[in-house]
């Protein structure tokens, strides 16, 4: 599968999860098979381009059955290596870090642990957040390297963002979700996400006010 | 500009924040003016894309002057609507509601103020969460109503999301920014922002077993 896998386009990529998110739901519900209609019905999307979606992994689908509810749910479960662990540190105990810290510990982040978070004020090293423990941030780079961990969270803000990547990529870090408003750069052997919340305010606020002006 | 504004597209507008973002970086350095081609090497966007998409917008800049920073800055700023003060709420204050409640207290939320969390725990309501008041998520259709706030954020699970969102657009709520992992729709009225950090992160996880999988 990897080398089809490589070909992947990263819209397709961007819809495995919502899959995901909709066969959780119909496996909680006991639906144990659906047709690409159904499916479509559901999701929103077109038949077709959940059937191409869905080919592009291989097609998991039989004729005149349709898909196996819980067979392709593990299927993409899998193909976004959600059948394993991941440990994770957060970077950046500040109000970001503490609402990612809060956000971290929910139920629904299973399979992800968070080791630790590094932080450069003294007042906070030593202490714990929300149970767990805030180290200093200088010792950062050797617990990565040591521990092996394979995401980092970064929680700094903008202008320290690309040292901490730095530091964090020659630890041997495997992927980072940044979520301080401004775009680092990785290299090509590290995978990257990024979150700016505050760009999403923004984008609200522009269609708030451009809905109103229509109704106008 | 209103009738400029129908016909942008979404892609143009989820890039309005990032430009804004950059040239917050430009002032703070005091740069003054800057041409579409040094813009294009900060940004990495072309000089023709910049310019394309700020002539959606009437186009700001001079011909053999280039873009004032500040003009820009501040033209920007008005078309997102960030010009303006937004009430909002915060509805669940489990650790979903808690993290958001937290980042929105961040200064750079300056112009987003969270007047309230509504929450159906009856132990947490009465309370307040990191200053901000708990009330009983009863009380939201009228709160909503009689304060027109305008920005409704759900943080409650999805199998709670829609009805949230549709008791919060019959009260007369302006934009949504859903942060539960589930999809809702509202009417044409209502501006909506999802914000899935269940779907990026597992997004990240894909990313990183693909960089594996070309590394082996």
């Amino acid at each position: 599968m990897a080398a089809k896998n490589e070909k992947i386009s990263k819209v397709v990529i961007k819809r495995l999860p919502r899959y995901r998110r909709y066969l959780m739901e119909l496996k909680k519900k006991g639906v144990e098979k659906i047709s690409s209609k159904e499916f479509s019905a559901l999701i929103g999307y077109t038949a077709s381009q959940i059937r191409q979606d869905l080919n592009c992994f291989g097609g998991f689908g039989q004729q005149g059955y349709g898909y196996s509810v819980d067979g392709l749910y593990e299927e993409i479960s899998a193909i976004l290596g959600l059948d394993r662990h991941y440990t994770m540190v957060i970077v950046g105990a500040g109000s970001l870090g503490q609402a990612i810290t809060k956000y971290t510990h929910a139920p629904s982040k299973k399979g992800f642990v968070v080791r630790g978070v590094f932080e450069v004020n003294p007042e906070l090293i030593g202490t714990t957040l929300d149970g767990l423990p805030v180290y200093d941030f200088e010792e950062l780079a050797a617990f990565v390297e040591k521990e092996q961990i394979d995401i980092g969270i970064i929680c700094v803000n903008q202008d320290n963002a690309q040292e901490v990547a730095d530091m964090l990529c020659f630890a041997g870090i495997k992927g980072i979700w940044n979520f301080a408003p401004t775009d680092i750069e990785v290299p090509k052997s590290v995978a990257l996400e990024n979150v700016s919340l505050t760009d999403s305010l923004h984008a609200l606020a522009y269609h708030m006010n451009n809905v109103n002006k229509h109704k106008k």
